[in-house]
């Protein structure tokens, strides 16, 4: 066993790159001396002996979660798999953390427990004890498919031609699968049957997990959702594939690689 | 439309029946001056017109969410699916407004919002002005297979005999398929592979998204996680079967027919 801890450097919620572009990490005497500290796990580390890995939690929360911006997206498109897993874990607990400095039962302070994974009232202070966890939040991304077309949604305030699979978050006392058809329903009109489980996938911004799913719609015939989309189109696979592909005549602009939908697409496509 | 509103009748956390043992619903008058309300939705009504439906959130909250008991196992097993999905969601929602008068970011007192599926931070009162949400907490449960037998453990205090499949919450960060990967492993020592999706359930005590799957496990030498489980064992096909009929020399007594656990050993059986 390595003894030695490292520390996950972060500039705010950025990702710091050491010179190979990989995650960049420094010792736990980089921590502020009061920072409360998450512990991310052992790495694979050398000759066999794995480092704890931690995260500081910044001192001041943000009232708002922090949500992914275009440079953290070229940041990401250049992460290897296992530094962008490790990376957006870490992201998604040390900004729950800075929001969650107080109880939401009683209002008293809290602090962190479990080595991250739990923050508890301060009881000795007067607290009323209650624990919190960190949050995962189950979000429903499905494409729904008519006589051999695909539904696609342009989100208010999306560029001109960007279309993307429907989303949107299962809500208490709902079952993924129906939780696809209100979904779906809400924002386009259109009933769907046999709803199926295509993959799934962590969207740590703040602390989504993506499950894709594939339906089969009652009808084509849409009612746009105006307070949540600018607009749904119908695409054929041709049109799918060339947007994938990213040929200049393709007629719409596809998610990016890492996101599930990209990842969706492919697959109705290989199907 | 028909404007008349109706209140659910909770005693408590349990619901109250009718005579007829359905759910009880009173008026808006029936809920105390100062109640905080949370719209459930519209019910089918009588001659087409739907009622709006609603349900008081208790004055204090507790600082445990509130688990379930043997009472309510029996007054839910009672109730029929569309009493039990909206009892399900109505009691997770009223729960977690309860356990949350306060802003987690700032400590300053929260208020309910967009009829209940929204608290926010009270600025006027020098509060931070977040936003909170009800919360879903997705929970793997899965049915592991090694030749033709299956993993069932025992959890700790759970009476002798009693089996189900192993389940844990999915961590900030993972997919479904490593969740159930990892789970596997920290409880049983197994690795698994080739996870697949069977089946979804709201599980509002407190909220909880259960999702049913099934992997293959690459061996079956278990070293239990005794934190976790009593025990672990392998059960055949007609071991299951007889344990799911409830045969007096069944060799485990199953989890009830409510459980999403009971429904994926019946599937199991049926593939």
């Amino acid at each position: 066993m390595n003894w030695r801890a490292r520390l996950l450097a972060l500039d705010g919620m950025m990702p710091a790159l050491d010179d190979t572009g990989r995650l960049a990490w420094g010792t736990l005497a980089d921590a502020p001396e009061d920072a409360e500290l998450v512990f991310l796990g052992f790495d694979a580390g050398e000759n066999g002996g794995g480092r704890a890995c931690f995260a500081a939690v910044p001192p001041q929360g943000d009232p708002r979660p922090r949500m992914a911006n275009p440079q953290l997206w070229n940041l990401m498109a250049a992460l290897s798999p296992e530094d962008l897993a490790l990376y957006g874990g870490a992201r998604s607990l040390v900004d729950w953390h800075a929001r969650h400095r107080f109880c939401p039962a009683c209002g008293g302070p809290t602090r962190i427990a479990k080595g991250g994974w739990q923050r508890d009232c301060v009881a000795e202070s007067g607290g009323c004890g209650a624990q919190q966890f960190p949050r995962t939040d189950p979000v429903t991304i499905m494409l729904v498919e008519h006589d051999g077309r695909l539904m696609l949604g342009r989100g208010l305030g999306w560029p001109e031609g960007r279309f993307s699979a429907l989303a949107g978050f299962v809500e208490p006392g709902e079952s993924i699968e129906e939780a696809v058809a209100r979904e779906v329903l809400e924002e386009s009109g259109v009933r769907v049957r046999d709803v199926s489980y295509v993959a799934s996938q962590p969207w740590p911004f703040p602390s989504q997990l993506m499950i894709g799913c594939h339906a089969h719609a009652e009808s084509d015939a849409v009612t746009v959702d105006e307070t949540e989309l600018a607009e749904i189109r119908w695409f054929t696979r041709d049109e799918v594939s060339a947007a994938l592909a990213g040929t200049p005549d393709a007629p719409f602009t596809a998610p990016p690689p890492h996101a599930i939908a990209h990842h969706l697409l492919e697959w109705w496509i290989a199907e």
